[in-house]
């Protein structure tokens, strides 16, 4: 048997933060890591794929082409570790305590990703001729908006182009409440900063004859939302279509208590916007977010200056049918038109995506007998089988914003089987995997494989 | 003769940055430099009296008691140098390029306290006899607002008291145009906390659901201005006094031209309050102004977080007859007042100090023939022959705190001998001091010295 524990925390050793340049050796290290993984454990063929960033690792099962072929999606990289004096073990040290493992990427996506790799080796090791294809594509920029994916998508359409796709960077609803994953949404980033003074200046000598820069970005990002908490960008609203019925339904049969929810995210009270419940507005509804604010003096104490200038991150999630290229052009428009008098602004756009849903065939009244949907069937059939219970169909609040270039270049739909468990810190400190999750999880993802593989020509 | 140059060089290599803790090295150095520097020049009986901060250096030159006593002021602290990067130089390696010496403190407040003490040791190379009792009076905590200078004052209020305070801590208008300055702003500063989660969280999966800490920061921040830039908080200007028309006129005669004002700082444009013009509003009118702000991810790329806190450090400038306590309160009450929802605010009040006006004798109408009005007399007259042209008598935008605290507790008004130039980048990278104001303004304290200890009973 494939001891999936022993590889995640090997896997997680490596540092691969994407957005760091710093961290070179941790991206080199998790691609040699998963290289030999896949190698020597599913037998696949590898081929580290080089692009302008970091390199796709491609993993391949060869079969006949009569054979069903199953893509399997997943991400090397992991997000930033700060701050990192608020982990309680180191970040990139995994370790298990009461079944759980910590760690930068044992839940995004690491772990999840590794359920695929076990469930394949597991059924090779019983069934080595099963009639199956496979190919993981497995890249290294999604935690910095799959920058390079596409590209490499594009060069390669036919040998990467399969039934459907598998993949697991979603959230379930808990260990005993499995779900799959209808959608997610999308996104689109940017970062402002604003110039005022040539350098910082004596706040006594010059205040009062100059914009602060900070009080200038401080009244543009307030101008963003109105008091209600609504995006207040001409036209943000324009596309937005509203959840399904069932949707709306299946969310509201969790019955989840938002006084449990408000506690668990430690914060004085939830603010939903107007026209979405507190768990609608994590899906359904788009927002527009601060991610990081900075300008002047951060250090101990106070430093009298009107600083020379001013940033803030802003990334947008965004829900069908808006487009991230036509938001990003609407903040864009809304920040320059707004733009304080006496500081210069600049912003850099950042990675973006547009909102990816795929209802399960059962709800789409898509043709039965498909590769992907015996997937969809095995995968609720497993789960309430491992569960006990059906597989919740839910959309979530987080982006995979590669999942609309795949389904664009290479006309698949994903199986999204969520394997992170809601309180897993996924982008936070003491970031964690339930291990009983990818014990489970990777049953499900046994029967999936088994299940395709019998569909074969 | 008193080696100026070098004295002010080798007083600058000490870091003494007084709002860092780990400057402490520097600090101390700092205080041993000046010990010795008084007591090898000037025979001062030197004095380091220890305080709940940073300890205050006296340094005495007794004799009889109906010699008349100036008290004279400075600091041996200085601000943080960052930017590190913005630095040509070393802030703590200085260097001289064409007449002007860069480094951090070289204007703010070590060159100019070096001038006093050069006057001091030059006058008494001519006169060991002089009839003068001198107080030096330097403390290390000017630029985190003076906390601990009061209660040495308080303990040693019969020493201290002179007949009045000499110090140069302010800023001229150019090398041949000499000013007196004749008032400081006051300052109230605080550092304001929001907490919203208890720890970061991935925006895709909360966002929505809850307040975002930056966003209800750039809302506070933005309700602290109205949109014609005027200071937004109920009271901030029941108590503020228009200055005298013979100030107004006196400023006005400068005849600067705002244009070559915005170049000097580099700003696409000058943004004064209304009801004054942009000169006036660096001195006469208020302000409040955003010194730092910070929150959330900061790092390269992007990091799609709600960030569990942001913070933002805020200063106000004060004019007469605006009291420092008063202000602190209404700027707190009016940021509870407003603190959105969904998170938490702290606050901590820093240094402060009431805004301060010291009138010359020949305005005020005050009586000839006293120690304080020989000194300004004969600063005059020596201005006029050593710069060529008389003295400009101006208020500035600075702060210096601790001289509401002389006047009040040893019943001293200051002459400020303004020894920095506009262009000498007090608090900014590359701050510098031009070597011929030194040796100018050398000259006119020796003068002083010397017309004072001629009052003598």
């Amino acid at each position: 048997m494939f001891d999936t524990v022993k590889a995640i925390a090997g896997f997680t050793r490596h540092a691969s933060v994407s957005a760091d340049p710093e961290a070179r050796e941790g991206m080199e290290g998790a691609v040699k890591y998963l290289s030999a993984l896949l190698r020597d454990n599913t037998g696949c063929e590898v081929e580290v794929v080089q692009t302008a960033g970091h390199p796709v690792v491609l993993g391949r099962r060869r079969g006949k082409p009569e054979w069903p072929h199953i893509v399997i999606y997943g991400h090397y990289d992991v997000q930033p570790p700060d701050p990192l004096d608020e982990w309680t073990s180191e970040p990139f040290e995994p370790v298990v305590r009461d079944g759980v493992m910590y760690g930068r990427g044992t839940s995004d996506d690491k772990g999840p990703m590794m359920v695929h790799i076990a469930a394949l080796a597991n059924v090779l090791e019983r069934r080595p001729d099963l009639p199956l294809r496979i190919t993981f594509m497995i890249e290294g920029e999604e935690e910095i908006g799959s920058p390079s994916l596409a590209a490499v998508m594009k060069a390669r359409t036919d040998s990467l182009r399969g039934d459907f796709l598998l993949m697991s960077d979603t959230t379930s609803v808990g260990i005993d409440d499995e779900s799959i994953t209808t959608g997610l949404r999308g996104m689109s980033a940017l970062e402002v900063r604003l110039k005022g003074p040539g350098q910082d200046l004596h706040s006594g000598f010059h205040g009062g004859s100059v914009m602060n820069p900070i009080r200038a970005l401080a009244a543009l990002c307030a101008s963003l939302h109105d008091a209600d908490g609504r995006v207040n960008i001409p036209g943000f609203y324009d596309d937005v279509v509203p959840p399904a019925d069932w949707e709306r339904e299946e969310l509201a049969r969790l019955n989840r208590d938002p006084e449990d929810y408000r506690k668990l995210l430690g914060v004085p009270e939830l603010c939903p916007p107007p026209d979405y419940d507190v768990f609608e507005s994590r899906c359904f509804g788009p927002t527009l977010e601060f991610n990081g604010i900075t300008g002047g003096y951060q250090g101990p104490g106070s430093k009298t200056i009107i600083p020379a200038r001013a940033s803030v991150k802003i990334s947008c999630r965004l829900v069908p049918d808006q487009k991230a290229d036509r938001i990003l052009e609407l903040v864009e428009k809304t920040l320059r038109e707004r733009c304080p008098r006496g500081v210069t602004m600049e912003i850099e756009r950042q990675h973006g995506g547009d909102p990816y849903v795929v209802l399960p065939p059962h709800k789409s009244g898509e043709a039965i007998g498909t590769p992907k949907a015996v997937a969809f069937k095995a995968a609720d059939e497993a789960i309430r089988e491992v569960f006990g219970s059906a597989p919740h169909y839910l959309r979530e609040g987080g982006s995979v914003p590669v999942l609309s270039d795949i389904r664009r270049i290479l006309g698949m739909d994903a199986l999204m089987l969520a394997v992170a468990l809601p309180d897993c810190n996924m982008h936070s400190p003491n970031e964690n995997m339930d291990l009983l999750m990818i014990e489970r999880c990777t049953k499900v993802s046994e029967r999936i494989l088994e299940a395709v593989a019998g569909t074969r020509g």
